[in-house]
């Protein structure tokens, strides 16, 4: 993850976007990943009124600024990278897929205060001008699937923007989301045990265990327990439910836990 | 990245999408990354017709089938996945970030010739329900930036479905181990299913229904049944247990499939 500070240095620089709902698109993903510092070029009025309907966009596209050149909107960034679909034009450039290039980035806003990063992306129809690439120090791609005899591929403006801020901030081992907590653990072999024991008795009670006795001989129900990946929570519920099936099928056994099932 | 087979056992499932442009933006990201097939869930027609203007995404639009249920939509799925934003809502599930969920669905789409994934995205306003989220073995949410005191975050849906298209095919040469061989894979998520009806029946017959109301719900049951990881081949050997119960609790709903429980 980058810190505040840092996701402050990094720049989106949309040029010559015709869609305003592109650049609303472009301004919630930025949103989303904590980015905030959004640069418009364009020749005409940029219609941000339009943009500005994008949920959670708002606060981007208050601060964004239009510039009238690539040239100031990256005046006092050190680094500038422009992105490009693989193929577009001859490419004078060092060309970098996405996933190699996001430690560069990260590295240069990273380098004490001075390092702030450009991100350059064209417009939907016809990507960047070899002109407006010539102000990058290099160029990354999102690499895409390729299938024969299809024409060249080009993401989706707001997508693009959303792959490159996600692909930046993604960093392994920064994962805010947690996968288990502690109680949530496995169950363990001893309530594993007594869930074969009760499971058992049902099989008996049941009658199973006279039509299929080769599933029901107690070291097949344990494998049959064991290879379902029991939760520990989950245990004393299905402890319940077994018990509860065990007293409607013949009285008092189900009270009791088991036979044993060893 | 996945091969043309491994792309082809992926499963895109958009559930209760409200804007036929989000479909389109869903269905260029697939055509990006090149995944094919879509799943569309919703009570009232879809406006395929709408979203076939979206940029590249004849092809996978010509090919999505629409579902009338989740339970539909994944019963050919060995692996069912909902996509959440975090805090959403209460979870019941294992949850992990994007970048940590990849290398599993890509171990199973890899898994031999039975391994097929499903992706689930909810409605751009509210994402999946309770409901929905049951079908799931686990949920995975990718990772945004959370300011303090800002509303919960929630990624447009086409951007979603980019991000973590994306994330399943960026891959760095690491070649996931195989966890099962094709005979020893997961129960499919129509065997769940059947497992989950006959599950309810034994709860309702056995009373445990009216003792423990809360862990009997539908989704309640559901969610019991996806947590415990059943392998494909015990799944008939679980299922002749439950009938078994079943005709001995009650009578002949034992020998039927059950209340559907969906």
């Amino acid at each position: 993850m980058l810190t505040e500070e840092e996701l402050e240095r990094v720049c989106v620089v949309l040029v010559r976007a015709r869609n305003p709902s592109n650049i609303g698109a472009a301004a919630r993903a930025m949103h989303d990943f904590g980015f905030r510092r959004m640069r418009v070029v364009n020749e005409f009025p940029v219609p941000f009124e339009a943009a500005r309907s994008a949920v959670d966009a708002s606060a981007v596209l208050a601060d964004a600024v239009v510039c009238a050149s690539v040239a100031e909107a990256v005046a006092e960034c050190t680094l500038v990278v422009g992105t490009t679909a693989v193929g577009e034009r001859e490419l004078r450039h060092e060309l970098l897929p996405l996933a190699e290039a996001a430690p560069r980035l990260r590295a240069e806003v990273r380098r004490g205060g001075a390092g702030r990063v450009a991100l350059l992306f064209g417009s939907e129809k016809t990507g960047l001008s070899n002109e407006e690439l010539s102000h990058c120090n290099w160029l990354l791609t999102v690499p895409m699937h390729q299938r024969e005899g299809a024409r060249h591929l080009s993401m989706n403006l707001g997508q693009a923007v959303a792959v490159c801020l996600y692909e930046l901030v993604r960093e392994q081992g920064t994962a805010p989301a947690q996968p288990h907590t502690a109680a949530e653990g496995p169950a363990t072999a001893e309530q594993l045990e007594r869930v074969t024991a009760l499971l058992g008795e049902v099989l008996e009670g049941s009658g199973y265990a006279r039509r299929h006795a080769a599933n029901s001989e107690p070291a097949q129900a344990r494998r049959l327990v064991r290879r379902i990946g029991m939760d520990a929570v989950d245990a004393p519920v299905w402890m319940g439910i077994l018990r509860h099936v065990l007293r409607r099928l013949g009285g008092a056994r189900g009270d009791q836990n088991g036979r044993g099932g060893s």
